[in-house]
């Protein structure tokens, strides 16, 4: 009989439980880690609220970091009691969506968001990794576990904002909505080269944090049109680029109001719980002939991407943690989940240690 | 007193005649152009409806050919008499926009295409030329006036729909709507590698020209829904990109949802008449986070493109001049030009000569 | 005991044989291909003569295609029976380098090509695919196998060389050297939207092959300096982009001094049998400063590039049978491998039927 | 009679001379620009030595900036005594070359380097400005003159090492040589976010400087083979990207054999007074299949450029002013030069006061 694990699971729509469940064998290609530390997600609250169709019983969580404690027969390269850290996207790599560089559409739309979306997550004591292979990234000794668990998710999308929104070096970059993945796109823009970084945001800690990130200006939407203050401080020109990171129709039609002609917004929110489609402005769009572009994008993934995230902290100069408002270790799992549900007390990320 | 010449003109919004006016003479920066040859476009009538804030009188047309009449001061490097044609957008090339790349917006949004929109067009006998060192392009002696006419917007605007579609070799392509503009994207795709082209059309002669000119199906929007048709030819799978040439919600909306995770939508059509924001249905956006671009443009201009378009004709990879399905003198310009506003007798281009 | 199949294999440097080895099982990620046609190689010719450090006995052949005769136990969505080729490079996706896109470089410098570098080749009766389920590509049923081959190293590599070129539409390219690859070259800078094209040969049957698929220009070193005689083609101007398919200083050093400023030398010769290093002539190289570029690859793996070729063909856009100048049955292999290595007969590919 | 101004100007090869020469008058299309700041570079004492083929008597100089003492008739949107800085890089901007966007090759190969290269430069008391329009850079007033200075060649070049360098997010950077150049790209490693930054530097106060702006190594190339060292501290794998800064043999050859299959070298050093070819190593060439790529580039200009290179500065991001290491009034620019020729006292810019 397999040993037990606690895992934190969704029983059904709008319930959550810490669960026990059998510790599960790797295969060939699988790895298993025994998880240390791990953030939760504002996708798993989406989750939970029904967002995403899931069966009843899923494990949730998929920002965690441990060391290897099992390796398929076929995972070469690693050995147990690495410390590893696995992005929330787990693609196969083979693929044609893999293979045409889309690790996070993995067989389709979305598909390489696997933790959750189709198996057991990994806010768990154990968990499995696909495609082991190329999705276990070893961690630094000069890096702690919280640290490397900001690679998973917030740092990847978020980085990956601005990578989208093909700034020059020099631009003015606008992101709309400074929460973790937001906060994670204003260090972004800095990465990529960005002169000036406008940050869009009304909750104080985070307009605070959205400076101390590297935004020289921050836009409060309480205290007008965010569009018409972006165009005041940018002397009515408007920025070169844009990065959504809330998933909001406002925020994604002044991400692309706010836009010169010859911008691009980058888009990095989730917009499936909008009421209705996105709606593209006629003008804002420029006739749909303003040279304007919009990228999409989730999470990229792989242990190279993973590596590059890694060294970026190693060499002091990145540091998420100060996102980290919140520790609590796992068996109190199920309260920090409630207070990110309620964003409470001006939590940001809440760690938890296994 | 100045010459008179005369000019294929709008009187007010709805009413068009051939107005006298007097030769203008070239500025330092300018150009003189005799015209022998032009085309007539559907933006025009666009224009003529009332589709930009246009003052009453001005002249018409932007894809015309002809000889140096006369050269501004500053202008080296070109002759009297030498036979040139300028594209429809006539960029300064010095403005941030330039600068960045994007002739078409110079100076702002949209605000490359001056001709009509900004001063007199070219429908007319002579026509000024801006910023003519850039602007004037030679015609090589083995292309017709017809030939280069169609470098001026045709060739350039749907070449650079399938240039924005990012196509990689062997890509499958949908290019939505076989117009002019949309037949030329067909073309497009097939010199940027398209693997196989799907064209979207419910007019025969245009459905038989799209094969001509290289589409390997053409799906008949009339005969069932678009995007299931191309579902069907694609095993399910979607186009790798799409090419929206039309300026209609149900084509936007097409090209986005008939695209695979990854793909590119490369928009080329005019929007300005459509009477509502487009919208973007979130499946088909793959929630912002499809990995999916949204790519818009207007006609690229300068020498060194119609240098390009000019080399495709002259080796005989490209011939558009199939699309010329009417001619006329200029006295019967007026006629041609009911004739594209009614869409009469299976016209595509109508060839106006000097 | 297992049975036996034949190969086509190097006994040592400079000595090739049709010699028997057991038939092999797949392992858990890989494929067993019963092999029905294959095309011989140039660089098996260099192998045998001591190019690569291959160890004795190890089977020759990178093009060949067959039917699957059996799967490993991880490979899903593949069947025995199904029509498939393989890719000459097999990269295993998820190391680091294949993680980049440089899946040729595969676990490091040229790694990717694996086939007689680090494993038996397929010039047999049987051979086995490496991450089956990326490398695997399924033939549609309108190729014929003899196409189909094209697509394993001829066509990846030579279309890869003027995709590396990155051409604008309507660019002037110089394609050095008509062998096969040269000649996918000079097909691929047509499929780049190259408006004209000029290859450097100066064998008739490979100059005709040339224009066949697409030179407009066919530059014969032997009547004097080749250099000289592109910018004579060119007004002086020279190419905004240049292939080198040969290998050669001579080519290699003419292809950078026939670019203008700006262009792009794409190389796809194997330098590995040069006598010393490659020089950069100071003012060829721009002093250092000329905006030129010069890129290199090796034939690009994977089975969405495989489709994407076949594609190519299946539409008709591309043919490159007519490069089959000579048809052997596998038990002539030798025969038509002494005639590749003397080049006789004005041979370009030879095929070989199993 | 016109007015008299001094200048810096080079009478012969080896010699060096104040010189009066009348206030030039700016053309329709030009500026005249008060001198009010300069930095002195080290390509002038290249020229001096007669690297370039340059008529005696040519002011030097091309980093200065100034106040607008007189605008030609065609330029418009600036105004006399607005402050103002020229890229050392001055393109027409309507050239086939400017038109692709390579601007620094207007008119063809480092054609956009007009300043002493083609006319008298901007070490003087004024100077003229082609193609204003484009070429004119307002400096914000929170700018100081020197600060604006180093935007003209050392920020322009050395950003431009970086970008061409092709750094993904978290890649690991070698610099070659930390001169001022070399310096700018250090700060511009990190400006594309570079993970860490080796740089290769051998003068302790350069060495230091390095670290300042960025570098979280620093190879002594006087202590061992650099190629080695970095191979060391990479773990054998070596550099996503190289910049070679000097112009030198061997640092081109290490910038090559240090960098990873895929990797890309980013020239930025002129190779005018080499005395050979450069050689590419065979195998650090990858034998011309490794996926490597080279890239060259001169000084990109224009006032866009400008604009996103004063922004840096605005918002503190980047601070080139540490690499004043001397300053001077006009009167001892003789001293200056002298001191830069012969790199004494540890000198690295030194800034001139008008």
């Amino acid at each position: 009989m397999p040993e037990l694990m606690k895992t934190f699971s969704m029983i059904e729509v709008g319930k959550t439980e810490v669960v026990e469940k059998p510790i599960p064998e790797p295969g060939p290609d699988e790895a298993l880690v025994k998880t240390t530390a791990a953030l939760i997600c504002t996708s798993d609250v989406h989750t939970v609220n029904g967002a995403l169709p899931v069966e009843n019983g899923r494990t949730l969580g998929h920002e965690s970091v441990g060391v290897i404690a099992a390796l398929g027969s076929s995972v070469t390269g690693f050995q147990e009691g690495q410390r590893v850290a696995v992005n929330a996207v787990t693609p196969c790599f083979e693929c044609n969506y893999c293979q045409r560089g889309f690790t996070s559409q993995c067989g389709g739309l979305l598909g390489g968001y696997k933790y959750t979306a189709q198996v057991d997550g990994n806010m768990a004591e154990y968990f499995l990794v696909p495609a082991a292979k190329g999705n276990l990234a070893p961690i630094p000794d000069d890096l702690t576990d919280e640290a490397a668990a900001y690679a998973c998710d917030m740092l990847s999308t978020g980085l990956m904002g601005a990578e989208h929104a093909e700034i020059q070096i020099g631009d003015t970059v606008v992101v709309f909505a400074q929460g973790a993945v937001g906060l994670c796109a204003t260090i972004g823009a800095g990465l990529r080269g960005a002169g000036r970084i406008i940050a869009v945001e009304s909750l104080p800690n985070r307009m605070a944090m959205a400076k101390r990130f590297g935004a020289d200006d921050v836009v409060d939407f309480t205290q007008g049109d965010p569009v018409e203050q972006i165009m005041d401080l940018t002397d009515g020109v408007g920025a070169d680029a844009s990065i959504e990171a809330l998933g909001a129709p406002q925020t994604f039609e002044a991400a692309l109001a706010c836009l010169k002609a010859g911008g691009t917004l980058s888009n990095i929110g989730y917009h499936g719980e909008n009421p209705a489609p996105l709606q593209l402005d006629l003008m804002a769009f420029g006739l749909g002939m303003g040279d304007k572009s919009i990228r999409t994008g989730l999470c990229s993934g792989g242990s190279d991407r993973m590596r590059r995230l890694f060294s970026l902290m190693s060499s002091g100069r990145v540091d998420p943690t100060p996102m980290t408002t919140h520790r609590f270790a796992f068996d109190q799992v199920e309260h920090a989940f409630q207070m990110m549900a309620n964003k409470q007390d001006d939590i940001i990320k809440p760690l938890i240690t296994f």
